[in-house]
């Protein structure tokens, strides 16, 4: 890992290109770190001034007395590269480019970016842009950035780290947590990253001491690998990286790639990933913060369900809504739970003790039975995290978190505090902050971080099985790379499907026949009814070209079948070869499941599975997680699916057997990691279940290295 | 309708059981008057005390100097009927019972507030509550609750109603809609609504002068007529209702239950009636301010395209992302305006001028173009509504928000501003809020609020149709009648399916046959392939009792089929009474759709439709509107459809006619509306599409006022 420490943390500082022309990106910087107080050098390139704001100007790097850890470039863009090589030559260690003008504006751009990536890897010299609005260091402050930085001197540094591919956002994004009580640690602005990029970034900081939690703003992820190790690291350190995917959507991503020249991937695919790695994903720039404080407290739930005290039952009611949207639970208390929670609650009180609990008439009576009330709560071992709701501002509801906070410091499971006020609430809001328990104004809030912090809860758990039980026998490299290769550029169905079925998938009874004879015998030894498959690589289409008969329920009609297959095929491909007719059981197909790998160019193979047809094209019904997957993974996938009823023996449907799932996905997973490279993809579609509950596959495909997949 | 003036603005107050005790229920509402400087003479019930805090303290409502407007009501519940009564003897005109322990008791508390109701109705008093947080008046600043209101002395009057059914979030709501610059003009909490509730206390507020814009927080609309016409007078008002409905789970509905007493009715009827009606639906707390900020602007959008300028393309690509998610779009741009746009990109700029307009360089160079942009913007007749996004803080945020200011004021089309940075950039942020234009701190939010005021432009657009053009004719009254009671308690399948038929609905072909002979010929007549069904109003399920054979090819395959219908009936329902068996054409059913009326306890008919068999069930995909319907309403039902693609060929599907769909939707909402409470349902199900588009139903079941539905 490359050392950042100069680029995060310089202790000298060259601003090539200042000015003294106010509210410009020339000469915000240097108020800046006037502005804080920088206690390093700070040296100005400018050839027409001798000095600005009381600092020396030097006509150019050469001059200076001494050499700067970092320059921060602010030159219009066909002085960049120059000043870089000067950078290098001189041993400057890294480089903030603020200049824009280059991948984002075309082919040249892109041109003059590739030579300043050259540069960095020739001369170890840490490039942080081009096109990008700076760092920001609050641990200790130091901006390096023309943003607005008014808040610096006040916000205590750490332990939140953020990095950000969108620059405009994020000086905003470092207010805004300043607002929600989020301490940042550093904030870096890759821009359009000729060199250091998201991931590296975020790769430093997860190891930075003053950081715990990682915030990223993500237009793209540059390389699947780096970003699955800085996963894994994650999880080792058990830090959680909560993540903002924006330029989502079509229309985003042209709107991203006219700003930073940089392609935004598939939002699915980075989904998937995001599910498997833990990494928390943030619905919108409001949620990031809510995360980030919830993340900031430490504490991880074990399980689903929510414990609620609240002085208001509509807030408790939201709570169970959002609980049932987001999987969470608000389970039954105990009895000895129930017991200790009525001794507070005076005689004249109406109502059960339930949960949600509320609690009006036990807190008006007396505030600080919130404190042991919650202790009754956290003693339940239904109760995985705990939400306390007041509708209570100023000094009344202070008292009721100051008797949370008495009691619950020593509790493993998380807590969250919640003022209905805004304003007026401040000093119970406030009281939460400061003891580093996460604080909202409303309570589906809440909610919504306690399932963030579950979702990272479950993948430490995952993370932690996954490397000890993986240990599948796989498949025997040699003879399995034969079989692959053995398979062209062009297998037809019959070729795909006996490749599957060497590797353990279980494939629908079928013969491959040369002649109409042939096809009967083969028929009659499988059982009818059958269907007649033209197979060829040339004809995808089979359909289409009239290759293919169904419900074939004797010798005759089979014999027949396949004569009108090939007559009808010779008229529509006649140039085709042709290997054979694939003759196949016809079974019945209840439900229609799709298996298979798909390949992204960034993050490799995934493993998908869904149910087919309608489903998966009109209601998106698929699951993927990348390349290897675990049986918690494949168990993840299912649940994910809307319809996963259906697998269960929804509508007469027969019951899937979990086991069937996770054998076949487990066994894909294996193709793929033995493949690697020259395997781009596999499809099964359709897949489906026999009535014992097991699967077949009745259609697939497999494309090699060299073969376009064409629809 | 009532006046609620003694309630809301009352020139005396008493508050009957005034403690001194501080930080109480019963001694908040006294300090509250006082800190606002209550003008009013303020009178203190309490036998035991001669004076609280300086004022006078009697021992009974009898003995006052005055009658109170109002008389505000913190004893224990025992003597709340007694002190009721009183005030109806004396004729006071208003009461608020803040004291709980009614309805949400259990039976005796129930009873207790029937007889609360019937005092009221008796003696013309206005009751809000029991369980009422109270009431607030911003206008003429009067706080009739024992929550705090801190804020009322700097907070403008009006222009936001708030009526929140949950009392522990009105001061809350209060407070948060003051924190974000939404001005509230009255809040009620209407408690257990033993009198007065929601849609009377909105419908109030709803012609008050001071009010454009309401907010309600919803457990339960309890009488549905009432709601719609509170809804139908609003949009004559053009006033926008902005509701959050709470209790949506079964979990959260539970925990309502436990604290006001009140059943919340089912979530999708209310969203189905909220669609039809334009009520804007916020997702949580924090959205209802977002959206009410954005509607007390009182600009309307009049189509779906969002314009944007921004100076962080990250914000703008997040613009599209959530526009793509909402159903909204960002055009591309006018040539015409592409052209003047270009006249503020300094020469050095970068990337091409487009939508959303990355105008980073034209505004640092030059803060003020962001004026003449915005009106390039708004020129532009793509252009529905513009966005305008600035990552500047402090005074170079402001000045471009001036800038903007200065150009847009005589715009119909609505506008929203968004500053990345929270407090830093409050200066630009309190510039939008003071010139009225809504004012976000992420651009997520202003589509969100584009959104809502577009879909409240739509409910206003086809109220507007809907009130000129809704002249169907009908059913002709007295033979609709007559053939409707014919229909009996138990109709069977063919009574169904007659019934409909006459009322215009196309029905497959068939014939009721009471023998074999009788019903090879009918399906003869009708041609084959046929299906035989068991006519029995006894049973229920035909295929479990063995009643129903498909696929029926030749006369003799419906003889024995017959036969063995029949014998087979017999055995399992020996008793029933059989009307014959019906021989129905047997159709191809590529796509099973589903359509009918349901009935709803609070809203009564509502008009349905929808993807059948699995997809209803497993997805959920049908979409419910309140009768009568108008053929705006359907495309916008058909619309919600995920799988509406389905509908017009996706997957090889027949393309379904839209004139068929609205044929059937409308007849099927007339017939609820001649029929009345008479009929208390009508399945569809399945019907299905011809190869022609038009659509036939296969199976149908029509439900009469004293017959269960027991599936």
């Amino acid at each position: 890992m490359r050392d950042l420490r100069p680029l995060l943390a310089p202790t000298s500082i060259a601003i090539v290109g200042a000015s003294s022309r106010p509210h410009t990106v020339a000469s915000r910087p240097l108020t800046n770190l006037q502005q804080v107080g920088y206690s390093g050098d700070i040296y100005l390139i400018n050839p027409n001034s001798p000095e600005i704001a009381g600092v020396r100007c030097y006509p150019n790097l050469d001059e200076l007395p001494g050499v700067p850890d970092v320059a921060l470039v602010v030159l219009p863009s066909k002085h960049v590269m120059p000043t870089l090589e000067s950078c290098a030559r001189l041993g400057v260690k890294a480089a903030v480019v603020v200049s824009a003008g280059f991948a984002e504006t075309g082919r040249e751009g892109a041109e003059a970016q590739a030579r300043m990536r050259e540069l960095s890897r020739e001369h170890g010299l840490v490039i942080c842009g081009p096109n990008s609005l700076g760092v920001i260091n609050f641990v200790d402050r130091i901006p390096l950035t023309f943003g607005s930085v008014t808040d610096m001197n006040h916000a205590p540094g750490g332990r939140v780290g953020l990095v950000s591919q969108s620059g405009g956002l994020l000086v905003g994004l470092a207010n805004r947590a300043f607002d929600a009580g989020v301490n940042i640690s550093y904030g870096v602005a890759t821009g359009n990253e000729a060199d250091l990029d998201l991931t590296e970034a975020l790769h430093y900081l997860a190891e930075d001491p003053h950081t715990d939690v990682l915030v990223a703003v993500i237009e793209s992820i540059r390389n699947g690998p780096r970003f699955f190790s800085l996963c894994d690291r994650l999880m080792e350190l058990k830090k959680p990286l909560i993540a903002y995917k924006i330029a989502r959507s079509e229309l985003g991503s042209a709107a991203a790639l006219s700003h930073t020249g940089a392609l935004a991937g598939s939002y699915e695919t980075l989904q998937a990933v995001f599910r498997q790695k833990g990494v928390i994903e943030a619905g919108d720039i409001d949620e990031l913060f809510a995360l980030a404080g919830a993340c900031s407290a430490g504490r991880l739930p074990q399980g689903p369900g929510i414990g609620v005290i609240t002085d208001s039952g509509g807030a408790g009611a939201i709570v169970a809504d959002r609980a049932e949207d987001l999987g969470l639970t608000v389970p039954t208390l105990a009895e000895d739970t129930v017991k200790r929670l009525k001794e507070f609650v005076p005689p004249f009180a109406t109502g059960e003790v339930s949960n949600p609990f509320d609690a009006t008439a036990a807190i008006s009576e007396n505030p600080a039975s919130v404190g042991p009330m919650s202790q009754a709560f956290l003693d339940d071992s239904a109760i995985d995290g705990l939400v306390v709701i007041t509708a209570g501002s100023g000094e009344p509801g202070k008292a009721r978190f100051t008797a949370l906070l008495e009691h619950v410091s020593s509790t493993p499971k998380p807590i969250f505090g919640v003022t209905l006020a805004g304003s007026s609430a401040d000093l119970p809001y406030q009281a939460l902050r400061s003891a580093n328990i996460p604080a909202y104004h409303s309570s589906g809030k809440a909610v919504e971080s306690m399932a963030a912090l579950l979702h990272f809860s479950r993948a430490l758990e995952r993370h932690r099985i996954g490397s000890r039980d993986r240990e599948r026998t796989g498949l025997k490299t040699d003879e399995f790379q034969e079989t692959l290769e053995a398979l062209g550029e062009a297998p037809t169905e019959y070729d795909s499907k006996c490749f599957l079925k060497k590797c353990g998938i279980p494939v629908v009874d079928e013969r491959l026949a040369t002649s109409a004879e042939e096809a009967v015998s083969k028929a009659e030894s499988l059982g009818f009814p059958v269907v007649l498959k033209i197979q060829s690589p040339q004809i995808i289409h089979k359909t289409e070209a009239g290759g293919i008969r169904l419900d074939l329920g004797n010798p005759k009609d089979v014999e027949s079948a396949f004569e009108a297959i090939m007559n009808q095929v010779k008229e529509t491909a006649p140039a085709a070869d042709i290997s054979g007719i694939l003759v196949s059981r016809m079974l019945p197909t209840p439900l229609e499941l799709i298996a298979g790998i798909h390949s992204d160019p960034t993050f490799g193979p995934l493993v998908l599975f869904g149910l087919g047809g309608i489903w998966v094209e009109v209601f998106d019904e698929a699951a993927m997680r990348p390349a290897p997957v675990t049986a918690e993974d494949i168990a993840d996938m299912v649940g994910q699916l809307r319809g996963v009823s259906l697998l269960r023996g929804a509508r007469n449907m027969p019951v899937v057997k979990p086991e069937a799932i996770e054998s076949l996905l487990l066994t894909l997973s294996d193709i793929a990691q033995a493949a690697g490279e020259s395997l781009t993809g596999i499809d099964i579609n359709p897949l489906v279940p026999t009535v014992e509950g097991d699967l077949v596959a009745l259609d697939a495909s497999v494309f090699t290295k060299k073969q376009e997949t064409d629809n």
